[in-house]
């Protein structure tokens, strides 16, 4: 088994996709925050009048997927065709689930693009949260579905880690 | 309670820090990548010959604590003064546990610097070892210290979410 | 009279503050985005429901304060310690109009973020609703307070060009 | 009438072009900037020996024009393939009139990166002459002609606003 | 003999390739830097323990390929498919040898980005050094081949300047 | 002797500058780009109208002086206060000689500053000539004068390499 990032020496690269086909691809990344119960009803109610902190969060994720190749050092340059992301607010579990779709008319695919759009929405909800909730904890950010290229279609298996 | 980043009628605001002191602020933060044992394996035996799959990850981490204010819409812009990012493998929870410390002598603290570089280090190591396993999770992100500024000291209780 | 950011043989350079005192200073930039009534009423509108023009314009105009220093060739790269962004819609001059409030503790002014936040997100708005009014036009952009630093307070005349 | 940008609860999001066709496109935007007449006269002269502002704007606006999707949140990742920049100096009318085309192949237009250079030439010329004119204002920012994809040929009338 | 990257009257702009063919490109470039034989000793040894001074200078490199389009004002953005760069420890020339290759499906070639990648891991070498040997020397950046396009196969003589 | 930027088990990291005082610092940089006796003609005379190549170069210097911290990976952010570029045409050597000197008042020099902007400068220069001469050669980048800082003054003996 090996990792294709790496040349025959160990030597990081840029992987080769010069030859491969031009398809529609599409990747979805999920995560979630956990915070403290106010935190979360601060969220809730702040969409109405006391400041949209998820708007915010769906901005910063957004911008970030479109960032992904100048975070990520081993990752192609994509043009992207677009990107959804959605919020569930979620009172039990006390956390707010975010789910990134992301697409591309490409040569690779787009799963980092939609795993950095999820980590980077997380990031900015801690950011306008922790002036009232330094604990909240970002977690479970994995890929759950990826379509086309030659691997075909992935879907995540329910129970992990 | 209220959130800083939104004034009084909910509009979002990068916070006015303009009349804070400069003072040294340290913070840390932690967050690890799940993966199956095999995946494990590799990034260990990688270091010395297959590829040096930690060595990118910090790097990459290092340089995306300089974009935070860049990535996050109400951060302010810091000249960081010191970034350092730590890797421990970890057999039994089939996990990289990563550690991001970040220093400013500045007017605002660098919580998100930290928590910034974590999530970048988690996501390309996603990315170099995805070709052998999509099912890693990047889990547990959070602040464990700050140092400096006028709230003081903070350090994260162990229990919790 | 003589240009400061070209040097006497008429070679552009970025001008050397190096000696200047940190000082606190602030700028304050107004523009505004004319449009068809019908544009302005969804914009009124979408605030509630139907998609928040003003909030995702508002994100775009900090963001690019930010990014100033990157964007004008001989701006110099400044933390920035406060940006604020204000919308007044104008039913009689069917105009969105717009203020960004730029503040820093350093050695020169923050003008050009100021007149950079307003114009991105003048901008912003305009991708979000080209879709129902190609013809809208950004117009009035201009500095109309600058204070701090040897120049001392500027204000500007109301009545101009 | 719909704000494409937002999907039916008033979420933003990146549009889906995934499916459209690639196709050359092209936009021409313009603007001008007003200023004191003196300030003209050194443009003008400056071209020749002391220090060539419209050059150094003409840089400013061709570089930005690459950023647009960087800047406008919601903005597709182009290879834009052709930028131009001219500038018209109009001593009755005391401005800098700006016209930027940009070209692509893609799967959807180029209207904010033809907007975005114009503005972004426009604030370098204010930056490099704002030492001797402060009063300057970037004004009738505007999409004049679109090329290419479904929605076919725009050209905007003369009189508006 | 002209300039392509100016018009007619001496504008700069973007080269207009909306109308070339989508081929596939390639373009290797080298470069080299000089130093003390104590800083080759120590670059040499490095890779074992004390510090992969190379493996850091990789990453900086492939990442700066990325950013071609963001630095050198008329490049064309472009979405490169491969990125490799080598390193040649060289006692008797007391240098490290750089090579950089570099790929792309599309409308014009890569030889900026070989040529960045080549002087990026070059500073990048100079700042991991620079504490031990400030009088490191940068040399001999050029383009050795480039394929694809209208133009054709370019080899470089060996024999120059 | 040993490597700043790698700790004692040879990890990568950003060097910690925290409590380093802040004072003026400058740094100057010098390196040339060879090429055909006719090229460089064509830049001579292009000043005047065919095409300020080295017009345009600079501005490309002096922007990447300011992008420095986001090409190399362990460098500080800095807010440069001062770059100028100087360009130097050398019949004799056939070539065009650089020289950038860049200064802040930081907790760190700006060696690699100055370096970035020679070397994006002379980039520039390559792509702006490419068409017409593919052979030139990026030549002897290297520091030449450093001062304030703990080191105090740098400077480089002329015979070298």
């Amino acid at each position: 088994m090996k990792l294709t990032h790496f040349d025959d020496r160990g030597k990081a690269r840029m992987v080769d996709v010069t030859e491969k086909a031009v398809t529609q691809r599409v990747a979805v990344a999920t995560g979630s925050i956990v915070m403290k119960p106010e935190t979360l009803r601060i969220i809730r109610e702040g969409r109405a009048e006391k400041g949209d902190v998820l708007g915010v969060a769906r901005i910063a994720g957004i911008m970030a997927a479109k960032k992904t190749a100048d975070l990520i050092p081993m990752c192609h340059p994509l043009a992207i065709t677009s990107v959804t992301i959605d919020f569930r607010l979620n009172t039990r579990k006390r956390c707010v689930g975010i789910t990134a779709t992301v697409k591309v008319a490409g040569q690779t695919g787009v799963e980092m693009e939609a795993m950095t759009a999820v980590s980077v929405a997380a990031l900015a909800i801690y950011d306008m949260c922790k002036a009232v909730d330094k604990e909240m904890v970002i977690t479970e950010i994995m890929l759950v579905e990826k379509q086309g290229g030659k691997s075909g279609l992935f879907r995540r298996n329910k129970t992990h880690s």
